[in-house]
C-alpha cells in the first residue's frame, strides 16, 4: 500500500494539473478529460492501436477545421452585413491561416499542453495551429456547437483577434507585384484602357502589363481597386 | 377597394406557395421567411440595393457552405470511428461536391424555386448547388446549428445519400500508384508481411514497395482493403 500510494497520487495530480490547465484556457470543467488529453497529443508521440491505427490529435483536428470554419463564417457574416462573400471568405482565410493559428495556440498556452518530441517542435511548424484545431473539435464532441462557438468567440476573437486590423492588412497585389518586378528586373505598368459609364459612374478597365505584356486585368469603379484585382490576377499568373 | 384586392390576394397567394413549398421541403414553419426568399434569388435576377451591392443569395451560399461542412465533417467523425483524418475529408469532398450538391438540389425539388434567367440556367451548372447552400445558411440563420444539423441530416442525407456507396467509390490509389510508377519508371510491388489472428479474423498487413522501400503500410481484414491503404499512403509519401 505504501508502495502504490506515492504512483496513484503522481498519477492522479498529473491529471489535477492538466484538468486545471484545461478548464483555465476554455473556461468550463470538461466533461470528458480523454477527449481534452487526445487533442494534445501529436501522431509523433501516438501509441499504436491495435488495429494498426495511431491514436492521435488528427481526427480532432479534422473535425476542429471544419467548426472553426462554420463558427467564424457566422460570425464574419453577421459583422460585416453589406460585404460580399469574396470579402467574407478572403477574411475568414486570414482567421484560419496556419500561421494565425499557431500565434493565438501560443497566445493562450497551448504550447505547454502539448505532447510530441522536440525534433517535431522543431520541424513541424503548424503543430500548435493543428492542436488548436484539435482542442476545438474536443469542445465540440464535449459540449456540443455552442459551447463550441462561445468559446471561439468570447474566449478567443474577442480577446486576441484584431479583425479591424486583418481586414486593412487586405493583401497589397500592386505593391507585391512592384516589388517582385524590380527584382526580376522587368517592367511593370498599369493601363487604363477604358471607361464604361453606369448608371451609378464610371466603371474603369485597368491593365496590369509586365515586359509589354499582359499579365491582369481588372475593372472597378476605383482606380485603385481596379489595379489591385489586376495585379492579384498579375500574380496569379505569373506565380508569385 | 375592389381594385385593391385582387392583386393583395395573389400576392398574398403567392407567398403562401412559397411558404408551402419551403415547409415541405424543410419539415417545418420557417420563421424568418424572407431568408427563404434570398436563398432562391441568384445574382441574375436580384436588384441592385442602395449601396451598389445587389442583394442575391451569394452571402447566404458562402455561410450555408460552411455549415454544410461543419455537419458533414461532424457525421463521418462519428460514422467511421477508426478511419483517419484523410479518408474523412476525401468523404467529406465527394459528398459536398458541386455535382453532388448539384444533384441533390434537384432531388428535392429546389430546381422549382430558383429565380433567375433561362439563360443562366444553361450557363451556369452549380446554380441548384449554390441554391442549395443557400438555403442551409438560411435555415442556420433562421433556427440556428441544430435545426440545420438535423434538416441536413434527416431530410438530406438520410433519404439521398448512399454514404456506402460514395466510400466504395473510393478513389482507387492503387491503380493511381501503379499508373505513376509505370510512367516514372519505377518498380511498385504489394507485399504481405504479416497476419495477426483477431477475435473476429485475421489481420493483414500489406507494404507498399517502390523501388524496393516501403512507402506505405495498410491493415485490413481485405487483402484489397489493405492494398488500398497502403496505396493511399505511398501516394501521401510521395506527393503523386
Amino acid at each position: 500500500m505504501s508502495l502504490v500510494f506515492p504512483i496513484l497520487k503522481s498519477v492522479f495530480s498529473k491529471d489535477k494539473d492538466f484538468l486545471h490547465a484545461i478548464r483555465n484556457i476554455i473556461g468550463f470543467t470538461p466533461r470528458n478529460l480523454a477527449l481534452y488529453h487526445l487533442a494534445f497529443k501529436h501522431k509523433a508521440s501516438a501509441e499504436e492501436a491495435k488495429n494498426g491505427a495511431k491514436k492521435s490529435n488528427e481526427r480532432l483536428e479534422y473535425l476542429g477545421d471544419a467548426i472553426l470554419g462554420a463558427v467564424v463564417a457566422d460570425l464574419l457574416f453577421k459583422r460585416f452585413p453589406y460585404r460580399e462573400e469574396g470579402f467574407l471568405t478572403e477574411m475568414r482565410s486570414r482567421i484560419v491561416s496556419r500561421d494565425h493559428l499557431n500565434k493565438l495556440a501560443f497566445k493562450i498556452g497551448l504550447n505547454e499542453l502539448i505532447q510530441t518530441t522536440t525534433e517535431n517542435i522543431i520541424k513541424n511548424k503548424s503543430l500548435y495551429g493543428d492542436a488548436f484545431e484539435a482542442l476545438i473539435g474536443a469542445i465540440y464532441l464535449d459540449k456540443g456547437y455552442n459551447v463550441a462557438q462561445r468559446f471561439i468567440i468570447n474566449r478567443i476573437i474577442n480577446n486576441h483577434v484584431d479583425i479591424d486590423a486583418l481586414e486593412s492588412s487586405e493583401s497589397n497585389f500592386k505593391s507585391k507585384l512592384i516589388e517582385w518586378a524590380q527584382k526580376e528586373k522587368k517592367s511593370i505598368t498599369f493601363e487604363l484602357v477604358g471607361e464604361e459609364p453606369t448608371g451609378t459612374g464610371k466603371l474603369l478597365r485597368i491593365k496590369a502589363v509586365v515586359n509589354g505584356v499582359q499579365m491582369g486585368e481588372g475593372m472597378d469603379y476605383s482606380k485603385k481597386k481596379a489595379e489591385q484585382i489586376a495585379a492579384e490576377q498579375a500574380c496569379k499568373t505569373l506565380n508569385i
